[in-house]
């Protein structure tokens, strides 16, 4: 039987265990990226890894989140991944050069690598051949420091795009309507890749339009063959040495295969709240709006905005209407400002943004109470776009681009004749923005503000714990009680020593000061302790409060799972009705820790307070105990590669 | 004794008093302009004078301030904006459209009018023979409700220009130079007009950088003669028919005049944090720069920036600063594109931010820690930047671009030979970023969003009132007692109500709670009452929470003129031993007011709850009695303008 194009990529990145679906592998990673809002805590882990220099073939840290700037923690935080990129030999790309994925596209992805980004669509990598997975950010440091990355095979789909778009009709479109048909959980544990003879009409920034959305459908990634044009793309960047041919076998082995007749597909949109709520525009009528804004990592490329500027060529925006226009990368504004494109969307009213992230993020641009935003971004969730009450609606360029002048959402075949873009065989290439590891990276000093502080690395276990218990909590504790988010918080996830005087405070505002003078001690949880967000501050707060074990009747799995990575002890009562006998401020003792870990047996520990003993046990994996005993995550992947 | 330009400015205006150094006149007011972030206040107090079209020849309402909207309060109070400019027939620049003075000159100032703005540096207009003055908000919405402002007649003082600037000096170097010589302090209560044979070498948009600046000055305003160039300017933006001569008679009477020798100027730079303490950028040496701020209504125009774009062609931005241009208007920006201006900025790595306030009025871009900033703006104030620790150093468009180069702050002169602009004849005109008001204005509603509350207008001064002494002071409370401004606070500063509830907060919470309960009733003062800024908020919320009166032993001066305009009585003790007969919750009447007002008689105050009287005056004008009986300034103007 023959291969996907998933499965020969895996089999030459292949490292560890079985290539056979539903088992854990171990992949080498050829190309890491960051973004600045994940970055800041991802270097920080790095940095706590010890390494002299990254594994991978390349790594980028890019700066395209938090571009407003309204306070000195987000200038800090560039700064601090700009030192320490220089210092481990990582790219960095300034503020203002554009969007990681397409600054990705432009520069580094090629045909048949593998891509760990810390941003949920890295997967837009996968437009032109490239295994390109978004993870957390503690893998991307580990695939940093080690070249390595640890997943379960998931589950193989084939989508067969037949037949060929009618006018008006674009990728976003198809992937608006592959989203309407499998809906956002349509993906999840699976890679979707695509096929068919519809490929030839679909270009490269098209086809990451298609694998960016990849994530809405909770898919691991989405992988598109390197094909002619794929080269075309590549040399259009000058980079046609990075080409190579990729499809799969004529007999590959799929879970799954879905065909999509191209030719069925009309203008899409995805109604409030959710990217999986499509229907034909055709199908909305009267449908006021107050804002468009067009970019982000899903249509921001030189043919999106070309085709943009097309239609607003001597055309006025509504005046009931805000056009904001957030362009991929400098690169391509640069191009749209040379070819008179960019002087038609200013005439036309546009507000031109930089090149970033932006509203798409929640970064600006919250529309007004009650607005009615059509955006061609990737994500329409409810109060994303900071205003509660505001309804996004996700279209295509050509959409956003007729809506904006008529002031209701618009199918853009009313406009008359299709648009047709030339793309240029050479971009303008400049790399400006980017800033490349100098030679002497060991004279490289880290900077960081008094905003930024070191991760707390977790010591060795000890084989006896004691210590008092700081904080009896009932059931269906949620890691915002453990610890809050909000606005106020936000600026200060790189700084736990901060965050810890905010552990529990919805709580008993006075569990930090407990912690600091007990040097750490227990907490005991009720039922579903940790329930709620995949938030890792939950766990590393604590850590950093000297907090040694959690014992709760049981635990929320990714609590669970940031527990032991931070190298707390998640341990559960054997039986619950022992909760009832521990109290507050009750002094506990565990001995001969580390053999009952390994061993598997169940763990007595000395009420030294009540003197009684009760029984808890741990439950998890061989890997888990000794990340456990080593002390944390970061400190067994140092061990390994210490060894 | 000849004219000065001012006096025949004024003397075309003037409607009330004598045109004389020191005497109170009333003018008429050609035109006025608002900002968005004085705006929404300004037009809720012309919606609570209830008048149905202003009375100006031109009043435009920019948005250029928060153009970020990080919440969905910006783009109510821009909404809400937009429909009030509608309904009483004022035009609306919409948000992207560029910084209200760069566009008031291209679009709308004229040679020997006089424009009155809620913004301090609406003095940019005297680049083309404009009295521009900038003015509290209340002042902007009496101006569009009667067409009248009232100032006390200024000093004039004459500078005169001579010789020639050398290469790499600009209008901002004059201005700096300027500001060393006077100071900060040097223009207040005077008028600055400027005359002489260096005139001949300084473009419209030269003379409004320097006129700008007047504001640093602490300026009534500047301003400029309307000649050849003043013609040549505004046929450039279609406009001559806008144009009339207009210069000082030759014996005009001048309070004092100062001699400028332009050929002694420098490139100079305002050190932190005052914009007078300047020096000779090449005094400076190697001042390492982390950032270069191009734009701000000082230095946005189309001149400024294609010199920087002249300076950065071919360069490349130094990879430790981060360059970011906002320019002034749509329309240059757009020019910037069409002729490859723009394209040259972005190679170099430029980041090119929306057309708006921007960085200089601390709406993003805030530097790094200890950062060190250079900008082509007018204030350096500590913290403006946003960041407590940056340092501001203030310089032309060319020393910020030859610094954004070297990463130093340099000397434009090292460059080389200097650059020489051709500015086109004809602009690019187009407006489609302006609406206009349409025709059928009283079908216009008023669109109010959740934040924005209407203005709290006061009643008739009631012969008799009484309550509850419902607050007990010491001497010296200052504003930020009474009305606390921070950053969770001024979001809601079109909102009285809810700001009410903050009202006194760091004194005693409970205030505004006890304020509800009796319907308002007395505060008692001690020494100094209302010291500190010069916020309408803290006299606006006691009026919306029923304060009747202030009775104090003393007031600071503006926010006793802040009380009487919300129609709050100001009283003072005769005998400031009275203060210690009165409690907290005694029950206080006062009978026949308005006939003691109006006659300048001492108050009896009785307390009837320990049955004693004491004696109160009111110091004020008769003009202030009048404002107090109609219930407020605002009452006081609409019974003027209905009479």
């Amino acid at each position: 039987m023959g291969k996907s194009i998933t499965y020969k990529i895996l089999e030459e990145h292949l490292v560890e265990g079985e290539l056979k679906e539903g088992e854990e592998i171990g992949i080498k990673v050829d190309q890491t990226l960051t973004q600045d809002s994940t970055g800041t805590m991802v270097y920080l882990q790095l940095e706590a890894m010890g390494i002299d220099s990254i594994k991978t073939d390349l790594s980028v840290a890019y700066i395209d989140h938090n571009t407003l700037q309204a306070g000195f923690e987000n200038a800090d935080d560039h700064e601090f991944i700009k030192s320490v990129a220089a210092k481990y030999g990582i790219i960095f790309s300034k503020s203002g050069n554009g969007i990681c994925h397409q600054l990705h596209l432009e520069n580094f992805g090629k045909p048949g690598g593998t891509l760990l980004g810390s941003d949920s669509h890295t997967p837009t990598n996968g437009g032109l051949g490239m295994l390109a997975i978004g993870a957390g950010g503690l893998d991307v440091a580990v695939a940093m420091a080690s070249g390595k990355y640890w997943l379960k095979v998931p589950k193989v789909v084939n989508i067969n795009l037949k037949g060929k778009l009618n006018p008006w009709v674009s990728a976003k479109d198809i992937i608006l309507y592959i989203l309407k048909k499998l809906s956002v959980k349509g993906g999840v544990g699976k890679i979707i890749e695509y096929s068919g003879d519809g490929l030839k009409y679909l270009s490269v920034t098209d086809r990451a339009t298609i694998t960016n959305m990849g994530a809405e459908l909770g898919a691991t990634t989405s992988v598109f063959p390197s094909d002619e044009e794929t080269y075309r793309y590549l040399k259009s960047q000058g980079r046609e040495e990075d080409w190579m041919e990729l499809k799969a076998d004529d007999d590959a082995k799929y879970d799954e295969v879905i065909d999509i007749d191209l030719s069925e597909i009309t203008p899409q949109v995805a109604k409030p709240h959710s990217p999986d709520n499509v229907e034909s525009v055709e199908n909305i009528k009267d449908l006021k709006i107050d804002q468009v804004a067009i970019g982000s990592c899903t249509n921001s490329s030189y043919t999106d905005l070309m085709k943009v500027a097309s239609i607003l060529k001597g055309k006025k925006v509504h005046p009931d209407v805000s056009l904001c226009i957030s362009p991929g990368s400098s690169r391509i504004l640069k191009m749209l400002a040379d070819n008179g494109a960019l002087a038609h969307m200013i005439e036309a009213g546009a507000r031109i943004l930089e090149c970033s992230c932006g509203p798409c993020i929640g970064m600006g641009q919250a529309p007004k109470t009650d607005g009615i935003s059509v955006r061609t971004f990737n994500r329409n969730f409810y109060g994303r776009s900071g205003t509660k009450s505001a309804k996004v609606y996700l279209v295509s360029p050509e959409t956003a681009a007729a809506s904006a002048i008529k002031g209701y959402l618009t199918n853009p075949r009313n406009l008359g004749d299709d648009v047709k873009i030339n793309v240029p065989e050479k971009f303008d290439l400049n790399d400006n923005l980017f800033i490349y590891p100098p030679k002497d990276r060991d004279k490289v000093e880290v900077k960081m503000g008094p905003n930024i502080k070191p991760f707390p690395l977790n010591s060795k276990l000890k084989d006896t714990i004691e210590g008092k218990i700081l904080l009896k909590v009932d059931d269906n504790i949620t890691t915002d009680h453990i610890m809050p988010s909000n606005a106020k918080l936000l600026p200060y996830r790189s700084n736990i020593p901060y965050l810890s005087k905010f552990c529990f405070s919805t709580v008993d505002s006075d569990f930090w000061k407990r912690c600091e003078k007990n040097n750490g001690g227990f907490i005991i949880g009720g039922e579903n302790y940790g329930q709620g967000s995949s938030r890792e501050h939950a766990a590393l707060v604590p850590l950093y409060l000297g907090i040694k074990a959690v014992i709760a009747k049981s635990f929320a799995r990714i609590h669970k799972a940031n527990l032991i990575n931070a190298g707390i002890l998640p341990l559960e009562f054997i039986d619950n009705n022992d909760y009832e006998l521990v109290d507050f401020e009750d002094e506990l003792q565990i001995d001969n820790l580390c053999q009952l870990l390994v061993e598997g047996k169940n763990i007595t520990v000395l009420n030294k307070t009540k003197g009684k003993t009760f029984k808890v046990r741990f439950v998890g994996s061989k890997r888990d105990i000794d990340i456990l005993i080593k002390g944390g995550y970061l400190n067994y992947v140092k061990s390994r590669l210490g060894g």
